[in-house]
């Protein structure tokens, strides 16, 4: 091929001039004497317009016999279309085969069940839906490094592997390591104390796991978690970093993927109001409000999925919910100064019932109070001891928290089940493709 | 505390005022009246001046008290001073101590055995030296990011739980997955060709593991790598991309982390060389070259690590060693068209006998190919399926790449030792702190 080789998002540079898309046929109707391709290179869609008159008749046969998702390299002219949802289309001049499947492709215009559907995973990222969402991921991970590498924060990954345990000793994965036995990280946050306590401002990004039988729409086995980690920041400057946060996701998402979110039917207006000030209530706020709306959570219990819907129902924002009860919280958190009973923490609820986004805490950084927790909830201390070590040489008031990436992306999405918002998603039931 | 509390990478905006820092004592000296103090917060490095008729006496005599990393809050007012390494200094006014350690800090200024260091990593990470590698660290893997977002890659983050398998058996991971067997990934590179074919220009970006018994220094246990993929791109557009990145991140790295990059003491003379072109050169002139130098390796081998040092020492910039034999690569490497005992593939090495840094190759697009190489390596059929529906529906010549982080960091900070690169290195004996 002598014209140049172009991806459909940049078509607009070539109005009447000949190129070449490479890319898949998704979709194809004729009329007669006209073929309509409806072309697809990963970058956008295009139609392209092959006239029977205007290409060789070996061309235009050649069209009958394709299946949906073959590989082609089409060569034509750019013309500007109004009517054309990408604005251009192109007039085909000659066509090349790379590959014509020999069966039918599996994932039609039917619908089809979830099952089938995540089965295919591997297929089903090729409809513009899912690059539509996988494209605001993109975004929110973009942005919030971003965020944070601007502010002068350092990436500081923490291991997947792991001798300590994180959060707790329940919904861990274990394997054999060598001669050990290792676990998969919880979290990076325990890792990201000792880095704030080297480095300041500090924050890990990577994949975490629980190994928990949950089947709600919004867990997953594994999922990435950013965690931020700012020695001697308090519980407040922690909600104010939240916010600053998330702000500058929904902003940045709004600003370059108007398209994708158009695609989805997302209400646009419901992100437009995501900007400061973020509303606060304690979790005995949000307790009394749950009883007023019948629900019978007792009080000193974590909330569920359930009450967190009822609770964001409530607010047309962002909510901060404070200072839970030490007992449903991890060992870390800072106790309250006013009450023994409760910590310095914060669950960040995002609204339209999508719920936790964000838990975050300032960490206890007294040594004595620490130990008495790993203690009391029977960790195994000598996995902790270097922890403690951060308590030992020069301990220091700290806070940070984690956002989870695949519910940020689904409330912003706006999607029913966190499953579509990672590229292949892990569950209780699936582990493949 | 009235005076705004300053980060000391920002001092230079606060000559002639009174601030506060918080952070750490990691040296100090004394001369009678005078106290010199050597502070860290994370973001650098400053000496507070504390002058025995300006302060409190009980401040002053606090001080004598001070043990390595007590934590602190120093006022004073910010003095330029050309002769101070950071070019200012602090002459303090006050001094509240957060935390003085009831015992000596572990780490002094005596030598200390790598396995000490690594047993108290928590603690190694606030030294001098381990910022600026982790510095650099961030600006290699911000850098490529930023490279690769700007010309329109998407992010596909692969699965680390898999029950498909990547590389080989060999050298993996297995951990209970509920009723079920999963693997922690090698590689992101199977997921990347689905998402290639979905979205044209990808990357995968993540922790990977490798269950090998190696010791050397190139080898860890769970390292960061960064995978690129493209649709329609060949063995040499392939090689080209790695050139341009590779130069791109060793550019970013000379522009901004020249003074990490001083304390490393590296001769950054044989980064200023990494410009395009690199060489190239074949597999088969790669073993003359190892012949000539005295290497027994035979022929149709893979290089060791002794090897790739042998044939970079050649070199002053890195080399392209470019299609190995079929036996001693990936099943998924696209055989060569003029010599089926050969693939399109490369490998990058580093100079300076650092070796291999990234591997990559066209990937094998013919169905039929593919299938008898998964037999032929005996590997689980049943598990490649999906992977073969990349070949089924629209297959399509394709390109891509994995890129070593630790391994590119070590190799650009002159470091002895990948172990360092990293902030929490997995080796065979290693799996805590």
């Amino acid at each position: 091929m002598s014209e140049p080789w172009v991806y459909i998002k940049d078509l607009s540079e070539y109005v009447g001039k000949e190129v070449t898309i490479k890319g898949w046929l998704y979709n194809k109707r004729s009329s007669g004497k006209i073929h309509f391709l409806q072309l697809r290179d990963g970058t956008g869609t295009v139609q392209g317009v092959m006239v029977k008159q205007e290409v060789t008749e070996e061309d235009f046969q050649t069209v009958k016999n394709l299946w949906i998702e073959a590989s082609l390299e089409v060569s034509g002219i750019v013309r500007a279309d109004e009517r054309a949802p990408s604005g251009f289309e192109i007039t085909v001049t000659t066509l090349t085969v790379i590959d014509n499947p020999s069966e039918e492709y599996p994932i039609g215009k039917k619908e089809h069940g979830i099952d089938f559907l995540l089965d295919h995973r591997h297929l089903w990222l090729r409809s513009s839906r899912q690059h539509a969402i996988l494209t605001i991921r993109e975004r929110v991970i973009w942005s919030a490094r971003e965020f944070l590498h601007t502010e002068g924060y350092l990436l500081v990954d923490s291991p997947i592997l792991t001798g300590s345990i994180g959060e707790g000793a329940s919904g861990l994965f274990e394997l054999d390591y060598f001669e050990d036995k290792a676990y998969l990280a919880q979290t990076g946050q325990l890792y990201a104390e000792a880095a704030a306590a080297a480095f300041g401002k500090v924050y890990t990004f990577g994949p975490t796991f629980r190994a928990e039988k949950s089947k709600t729409r919004r867990h997953l086995t594994e999922f990435w978690m950013l965690e931020p980690e700012v020695a001697f920041y308090d519980h407040e400057d922690n909600m104010k970093l939240q916010e600053d946060l998330v702000c500058y996701i929904v902003s940045q998402v709004l600003l370059h993927c108007r398209k994708e979110l158009e695609l989805l039917e997302r209400d646009t207006a419901m992100l437009e109001r995501i900007v400061p000030p973020f509303y606060h209530i304690s979790y005995d706020e949000a307790m009394n409000i749950l009883h007023k709306l019948g629900s019978s959570t007792p009080y000193g219990d974590d909330f569920g999925g359930e009450d967190e819907t009822l609770i964001t129902n409530e607010f047309d924002k962002p909510v901060f919910v404070e200072c839970y009860p030490k007992k449903v919280k991890a060992f870390y958190m800072k106790e309250h100064p006013d009450n023994p009973d409760l910590v310095l923490c914060d669950d960040l609820l995002a609204p339209e019932g999508y719920g936790e986004i964000i838990g975050g805490s300032q960490r206890e950084d007294d040594y004595d109070k620490l130990l008495a927790r790993i203690r009391e909830e029977k960790l195994p201390e000598e996995s902790y001891n270097w922890y403690l070590d951060l308590r030992r040489y020069g301990t220091f008031v700290h806070s940070g928290f984690g956002i989870g990436i695949e519910r940020t992306v689904a409330w912003i999405c706006g999607l029913n089940h966190i499953r579509e918002a990672i590229p292949w998603p892990r569950t209780i039931y699936r582990i493949t493709p």
